[in-house]
């Protein structure tokens, strides 16, 4: 999506939603769960316009939802959204994926959600792809036993890539869907992009990987 | 497919045909290779018109293949197919695939083909789709290890629940196609089905599993 930058998004954003930003993820790297006193850790890499993570951390105030997003303006919405629904359980962070492993410890994640996430479609790119190998081989050391990742897209050939990529790396995949219904599962809410896309009568794609 | 009947059809097969059909496959049990002097045996199940079988097995004469389908009448244009291209290394049965035990010793099979297979769409049918537990419990028994089988479909509901059957059985599962184009391997030949599919735009699904 085409982003319209704002001037002092970073200040900004810690001013208005200074609760609900977590400016410096580092100091939590293995002890998430006892800071904000919370049973379990789900997060989701590119929380985008924050829709999801927003509305699915009202199911479960027991859960910490951590949402990051390299793109800061995106962020503040995803923010303005939090704020908005109030949810304590919701905790926004502008970092980038390729370095999870620098605010969690092993086994600290019990959840992982990826949404719609950027297909990029060009091979030079594929390293990019929240599924590439080095992508996968953090979440599995990030991700506790038995927990599992949540993947959503409208992208066919995004998803073909995960699917192959996650069984390459020896992931049990399961629930493969290539026309999800969310009528499936009550809690899952759709995000912004999946209503447009339902919308338009085109097909998403789900997995879950353990 | 809605099918002509043909009257007599099985004398009339055999009197045509008989050096392509064998007629009392379950002789061969655990000596195929050696009956009829091949490296290898490929089955494809649900053979169809035969254009696959026919084509396939001009690539590599050292292997046996064996088209099993349980229409007389599609079989008998299969035999046509195959006697037209004289390819000496195809043999054809009439048999039903839920039988497969009784024709095959374990570890008999070196690769298992199925296209375009009957989905069965309705649930109440299930057990009776080519991808149903039951049949992959078969397969698993008959392939040899490190045997794959290669699944290509234009159903979306019938590759969907292949797929998952096959993970859930611990299957690995490799070269998942959402929109499986031939180029990518030359000695794949399109089936009748395939063909037609493809002049409406549709996609072809198709995977190995091992």
């Amino acid at each position: 999506m085409r982003i319209r930058r704002i001037k002092n998004i970073e200040e900004k954003m810690l001013a208005e939603y200074g609760h609900l930003i977590v400016s410096r993820p580092g100091d939590l790297q293995g002890r998430w769960k006892k800071h904000f006193d919370k049973e379990a850790v789900f997060l989701e890499l590119g929380t985008g316009k924050g829709r999801f993570i927003s509305r699915t951390a009202e199911v479960d105030r027991a859960i910490l939802f951590v949402g990051i997003d390299r793109e800061p303006e995106i962020l503040f919405q995803a923010a303005k959204k939090a704020n908005r629904a109030v949810p304590d359980n919701v905790k926004l962070i502008h970092f980038d994926g390729g370095r999870l492993d620098e605010i969690f410890a092993p086994g600290e994640l019990d959840r992982l959600y990826l949404n719609f996430s950027d297909p990029w479609p060009k091979n030079r790119h594929a390293k990019r792809r929240l599924t590439a190998p080095s992508f996968l081989k953090t979440y599995r050391k990030l991700l506790k036993k038995e927990a599992r990742i949540y993947l959503k897209t409208d992208n066919r050939d995004f998803f073909e890539y995960s699917l192959n990529q996650l069984l390459e790396e020896d992931w049990q995949v399961r629930k493969v869907r290539l026309n999800y219904m969310p009528e499936e599962t009550s809690t899952d809410v759709m995000t912004e992009y999946e209503m447009r896309f339902r919308e338009l009568g085109q097909p998403i794609y789900r997995l879950e990987a353990l």
